[in-house]
């Protein structure tokens, strides 16, 4: 692998650079506005959309629902999407929760409002749709604490894409200070197990254009 | 494989009818209404989102993302993604855009307008939303035409998810005469193929609630 065309604001990238960084791919990242055709990545990827995972060979890789597929393909012995069909349909049912629910009832109206707005320069939140997102992460939250009274990791026994997709849609969010952690001790405790490894530390490590996360938002004891 | 919920004017539902009877299972299905959260569905899927894959022993695969790389792993010798893992992330590349752009710049404003409203009797299509589906429809015949000059099906020189995932939303488009087969002979050339399969013959077979399909929609030599 040899570069990833990614923007820390899009959760579908933070998603794929957890999973190359816990697979200890170090591969180096170029940053693209997601607000703009970019001529580089519509080359790459007809769609225009990011990620894009170019390869050794030069062929990319386009998308994270390929990407991840991909990279559970050539890098087996991870295990990251189980280790049995019926194991893999339950990580990837969290998967698409986050993906498309997560997204579009708290990730477009309080990160794309509050963060993503912000960072292209789009105008200032829309507050009715902040409250929105503010009562739709509760449903989302008390989910979270639910599975965590009953599994080791959100996708089951084992790490796996499952966390990486939660941590993605949570950790932005946690960006602009928009976790009720407090609530949720069993969210919290497996956060704080996320954030503690050392290829979550390295996103976390990153600052959004200039916009600085609230002080906890690093610390594994928050 | 036991149960199958589905609506036949959900793309993602008619993706894995069209891959499960490709793969000769003839499972039961059951037709759900997707516009009210039916409670033997959130049973199976906390999401409450069509499809829901019930298997033998009572496990539920939830979702047309965990449902399809379940299919791909129990049923490896069709080869429905491929040879290789590059293979795949080109099927999945082609998945992606059919699930995300087609259905977001055509189904919703064609389909959605014109099919799923009168089906959900949720009042009359909005012109307006017509017009743009028109529009973008261009751009995708477009582009499956010119992939259609390049190789023998969608996602490469083998029958794939990508045709399935095609077929899926270019047969509902059909489906209200919406999809102009003239100016784009390869894409046409590519759905004769795809209209002839027995696999594809049964989805076009039905009617969809009370409403009747043009003469041409069942017919491999329209």
């Amino acid at each position: 692998m040899k570069l990833f065309y990614h923007h820390p604001v899009v959760p579908f990238c933070r998603k794929i650079r957890f999973m190359l960084f816990e697979c200890g791919e170090d591969i180096s990242s170029i940053e693209v506005a997601p607000w703009v055709r970019d001529k580089e990545v519509l080359k790459l990827n007809p769609s225009g959309e990011l990620p894009v995972l170019v390869l050794e060979n030069n062929k990319a890789i386009c998308g994270h629902y390929a990407i991840t597929e991909y990279l559970k393909d050539v890098l087996p012995s991870m295990a990251l999407m189980g280790k049995t069909p019926e194991e893999g349909a339950e990580i990837r049912r969290l998967c698409s929760w986050f993906d498309n629910k997560f997204y579009k009832e708290v990730y477009l109206n309080l990160v794309g409002e509050k963060l993503y707005k912000r960072v292209a320069s789009l105008g200032s939140p829309d507050t009715r749709l902040l409250k929105i997102g503010r009562e739709n992460i509760l449903i989302h939250m008390a989910y979270i604490n639910w599975l965590m009274e009953r599994r080791k990791w959100i996708g089951g026994n084992s790490l796996s894409v499952a966390d990486f997709s939660a941590a993605a849609y949570l950790s932005l969010t946690d960006y602009i200070a928009e976790v009720p952690w407090e609530a949720y001790p069993e969210a919290k405790n497996w956060y704080a197990k996320i954030k503690s490894r050392p290829s979550f530390k390295k996103i976390l490590a990153e600052k959004i254009s200039d916009i600085d996360p609230p002080d906890y938002y690093k610390d594994p004891d928050f």
